[in-house]
């Protein structure tokens, strides 16, 4: 590896074919992703979220010079938690990532998302609200459905393993930090999901859908429910929504005017204000 | 022009470098946009949207041999509603296009945005919903706020003269046509606009902001409101908050967490329920 030092500065990578360089790139391919089980988390917000929220999960974090003066913020919250930051070069850096400028930090992470199991275990005092990506494929509308979730206290998001990949680095970036926040559960199966968490949990599940027959003002959000969004250009299979309890739908002034990720929000929103 | 026909087909326009091509393709600057009042709408849902709606404002509607075949729907309407369709070669629209693959088919249209008068001047025999765009600077976020304010039946989007152009082929795309449903004003003084609003049609303004001290619940959404949304990464400016009646919050399990599009649905969301 090409890492020179002197007395003044710190050691900086500066070799962008160096093998370090070259394994963390490789983590933009999925099946590295799945192997290693380990992700890339580009840019501030991602970083900034990983390092608050999930220090333990971190590998490395990785610096350029502008990112170590603009980002100090990180850096010291990186150092305060015992996480290695790396000096790396403008070059090394867009090297690395995905996004053809991450704003000067990037970190690797070990995977986040926590087994199924741990969500029907949970206890829990209150009626709780799920978010279940059944086959989203856009990596940005899986992102902001994640943030949404965030945002409007969503419980859990849950994965079906026809959805893209949640490590993919566009739906990290898009997710700006909230897969850090709130529990995740991968490549689960939708119907035998749903299925158990009826039973073992007593969560209902509402697919989202324009053509369902329970509009979203009647349908009861107050219990535990678990929202099962479908796929951007087809919606849910049939064997989705019948493994749903309602197919409810938002009532439009215009049909298909509603993308996915707005659709999505509006739903956990309605949740949020049922659930006070 | 190298247009060639001959018995058995259609002439078609097969050469990138007519004069034809070129002015269309220059419709891809905002300052031609300006000066000719016309703009692009690419692809099937923009194309169909405005044959629709809006035919006796589109000066001609260009296809591809693929476009004609796939969109054949589009084609008839167009021809049934006296608009000119012109062939083209797959090279040649793509030439003249923003997208990559405008999947076939490409219209040039007369702008359609209002004169704010006609706004004000409507009679309104129920309350009015309004949105206005005060400083939103992304194609996709402003074209994703079209779209949603047509799903939720707002009566008019007005835009500020510091948003991005309404116009720009990536709004246009993002608004998925819901630009040739709803009546649109652009290019206002957002200030003046919020008094004259409120002075000389009832309507009061709110802006959606996350440091807000009324939360959306307690806002009052029966009556004739404008919401005003602001910039992307700073928000509303203090001048723009000052001249809105109300600062209204969305309450969120974390901060930061919904992006302006979000925002705006929930808010447009949430008025359309209160309308009932």
């Amino acid at each position: 590896m090409s890492i020179h030092s002197n007395r003044r500065t710190r050691s900086i990578l500066d070799n962008p074919r160096a093998e370090r360089v070259r394994r963390v790139r490789a983590l933009l391919r999925r099946s590295v992703r799945q192997k290693e089980g380990r992700f890339l988390a580009e840019g501030p917000q991602a970083v900034r979220e990983a390092v608050a929220w999930c220090p333990q999960s971190i590998i490395d974090v990785y610096v350029d010079p502008h990112g170590r003066e603009r980002h100090k913020d990180i850096v010291d919250a990186a150092l305060a938690a015992g996480v290695f930051v790396h000096d790396v070069t403008a070059e090394v850096l867009a090297v690395m990532a995905d996004t053809e400028s991450p704003q000067g930090v990037l970190a690797v992470v070990e995977k986040v998302d926590v087994p199924l199991e741990k969500i029907l275990e949970e206890g829990s005092d209150r009626p709780r609200m799920l978010v279940m990506l059944a086959a989203v494929r856009d990596p940005g509308n899986a992102g902001t459905v994640l943030r949404g979730a965030d945002a409007m206290g969503a419980d859990a998001v849950l994965v079906g393993s026809s959805s893209v990949d949640l490590y993919n680095p566009k739906v990290v970036r898009s997710t700006v930090g909230s897969l850090f926040h709130l529990p995740v559960v991968t490549g689960v199966d939708v119907q035998s999901t749903l299925m158990r968490l009826r039973e073992e949990a007593g969560v209902v599940a509402y697919a989202a859908d324009g053509e369902g027959d329970t509009p979203i003002t009647e349908a009861d959000l107050t219990r535990s429910h678990v929202w099962v969004m479908g796929n951007e250009a087809w919606g849910l299979t049939e064997e989705m929504s019948a493994a749903c309890d309602q197919v409810v739908s938002i009532p439009l002034h215009r049909a298909e005017s509603l993308n996915l990720a707005m659709a999505a929000t509006i739903c956990m929103f309605a949740s949020s204000q049922a659930r006070g």
